[in-house]
């Protein structure tokens, strides 16, 4: 398998953890985003994906192209360790704990929205910092409100064992702790971020622990 | 089954268009959201839904609360007719076409942001014009390239039965067909959307025929 991935996006940091998690192996092409647009619209990256979004996943001659999507297709084709165990019950809380990250506060908190809300509307420095600040604390109060009481919740987001959902929390809330936010408002949230932090598929697949980001930082 | 819904939320219009095509017979509850946050957080409904959001499916004793999350929920159930038809890979690009829509148009463009956009950073009503169209844009042109040319693209999304992606698609686009877009810039999303309105699992559930449209507007 071949990975197209940056150490700028959260979706492809997803994407690192499953991989490792299911120990498979990949060969990974470093994409150069735009800071401004989290896009790589260059010619060549366009033919592969034409979005100009990472990651891209090369699995034979098939290109998968969406985090979440790929993270379902690697359950479905090779399926241990699972990301998504258990009843149907179990993987509709998992997926749905990925979906409050995925849906709730990623899109609304990456280059694009920063880059538009610069360009576009003009918006001072502290105008989008709040705006970054109210959806990631909306989000991560829904994700500790779904996991804080629920005895499925364990050592991590459902069960004992690392998961879609953790895969996405941390995709998510290691950006925000290595900026030195407090995280303590949300003690489930945190503890289990600590939790994953300490198996090697989280911590080494790690944005700062990219070539690209040591070439570019 | 139980359907927390209501006609002003493009992810309760999802559930509903699968409810209705896997002939699945559920107790609508109409929820009064807050057009300022799209949200309803009285007491009572917050015991059900912490996240004062809709959709919420109860299934017997258990609460469902992300619309994509209770789309595989319905399809692992009650796989007949499927939604999520084919091989792993087949099944991959229905929900890479689905998160395109739940992850790069729907959040950005709901009530909450736009209410965000007004009360809190002040911005006038073609600024709030401007941000829409533009992000909508951009995700209606992706699905456009990633559909146009692409063989498994036929009568739907993804071959020739609606999927999840055309339930995405619908539930996101309708509202713009309503609003009198000229949605001939994105040939095939366009047809797709007409086929799909054809079917009465589409057309029946669309907002404007549910009860609580008829009562408030």
């Amino acid at each position: 398998m071949k990975l197209y991935t940056s150490y700028l996006s959260n979706a492809a940091y997803r994407v690192r953890i499953a991989l490792d998690l299911k120990n498979l192996p990949y060969e990974p092409e470093y994409v150069l985003l735009s800071k401004d647009t989290g896009e790589d619209q260059s010619p060549e990256y366009l033919g592969i994906n034409p979005l100009g979004m990472v990651p891209t996943l090369i699995d034979g001659h098939r290109v998968y192209r969406q985090s979440l999507s790929i993270l379902e297709y690697l359950e479905d084709v090779y399926p241990v360790p699972s990301i998504l165990p258990g009843s149907s019950r179990d993987r509709e809380r998992i997926r749905s704990l990925s979906l409050v990250i995925a849906t709730d506060i990623e899109p609304l908190t990456n280059f694009r929205i920063q880059a538009y809300m610069n360009d576009k509307l003009s918006l001072n420095d502290e105008q989008c910092a709040q705006w970054n600040r109210h959806w990631i604390h909306k989000g991560l109060q829904a994700l500790e409100k779904l996991m804080e009481d629920n005895p499925a919740t364990s050592s991590f987001c459902h069960g004992d064992l690392p998961t879609m959902a953790d895969i996405c929390l941390v995709s998510q809330v290691h950006g925000y702790e290595q900026q030195g936010w407090d995280l303590n408002q949300y003690p489930t949230v945190a503890r289990i971020y600590q939790q994953c932090m300490n198996l090697s598929a989280f911590s080494s697949t790690a944005p700062q622990y990219q070539p690209d980001a040591q070439v570019q930082t």
